[in-house]
């Protein structure tokens, strides 16, 4: 069975805005934060070493995407259900379910890559095939 | 010819993370600016007074998404170009594209609903037909 | 012995900025959620119920402070430590230690009053005595 | 004289919280922005260019406070005026400002020091004297 993440969210006062409920691209932080702590649990090295020994500096986001169905406020725990959707060739799909209890709350989606980055631009970071490694450890 | 609005965008230190490129989530927030911008410009009064006049308090994201096309680093000037994608019964779509320069960065999209919020409890939110007012106002 | 909450902090990714060490920003941050938490440890009631009751919707700084000792970086588990230093007649203070393991990394200071909002305009904010009910549950 | 910069700020619906008000984290993002357009408007380079040539990655702030005056939300149209405070031999204190029009809404202090990054540790940073060349850009 593939690989499965729980990470933990207690939502802030300071996570809400006006309308008295979490603010939307919180829930992107959150997804994130669930993708790292995803690779943690299965055994990657953090990035900072991974970029020592293999030149990858992380796994950047090319697209994102999250249906938001209830709202969440302040005091609300929570849980995101963090797995792989999909390997790719250079991308892959991390899958995320934002729980509170047995509430479905949202559905979020990253597709990402490994990339490393050029030498004299850090801004400019290139696609590299998805380490076997990782896809062993996630497996 | 449709409205659209042009949201600038500073890039921040504060809004780069350690691979030194913006980092994502914050899209969504410029995102979500540039849609009251845009509202704004269009003649649409601040929420707060619509929530007054209306009982509308404003128009939560019922689902995101963004392409990653480019990375942004900070000192770099961005726009937002904004436009209504689709307007359907009781939710519309806003298009965003990020650009700098000639270049397209990034591509984000909002699905969202004009709501009211529940007397009793601020968490529960109910979508309304979008106002006549706010469609004749961005056609 | 004055009520202390201990409130833990996860460095996610995102909280760090371009040079790998967390956004100082973030610290004000994680100390106004361990304020919050320090009230609710002590059985305060949540501000949106303590607004329908006493008309009270939370305590806005009016001062803060934080001496930055030690940088942190993405995967640190830290711990606020909360407790009041003072208790003025329409203000107090709320005292945060920053700690990783034994290390005291950060010193952060705020000071707050308990407030009620105009009616007609949320921005404007007046400043009521503490209520004897906060001062009793947190002694 | 010394030099004096203003930045604008203009406060977004996502920078206030359920009271409706800036939320008091984003008043240090906006003053740090500020430091950081301060010295580029004096001429000073990009961090990333000077951590090439003198190894200098940026000023870190080891110690910021701020007055809280006025509220202010979103909508509003502020400006940072921002100057050194003071020189010291490691360390140099910015003062911000906070305006909205004739109106004090905020005085924020950082105490900051220039710094180089351990070349195998990026959390740990050293503090370098105040380069020449800043202080006379500066001045």
């Amino acid at each position: 069975m593939p690989h499965t993440h729980i990470h933990r969210v207690h939502v802030e006062f300071g996570d809400c805005d006006p309308a008295g409920i979490g603010y939307f691209p919180n829930f992107f932080r959150w997804f994130d934060a669930a993708s790292r702590h995803f690779f943690v649990s299965a055994g990657v090295p953090p990035w900072r070493e991974f970029e020592k020994t293999e030149g990858i500096f992380g796994t950047p986001v090319v697209d994102a995407g999250c249906r938001f169905i209830l709202p969440v406020t302040y005091g609300d725990d929570l849980e995101v259900h963090t797995s792989i959707g999909e390997w790719g060739n250079k991308s892959f799909t991390m899958k995320h379910e934002l729980r509170r209890g047995g509430e479905l709350l949202a559905e979020g989606r990253e597709v990402r890559v490994f990339a490393k980055r050029h030498p004299d631009n850090p801004a400019k970071i290139t696609a590299v095939p998805v380490p076997e490694l990782v896809r062993k450890l996630c497996a």
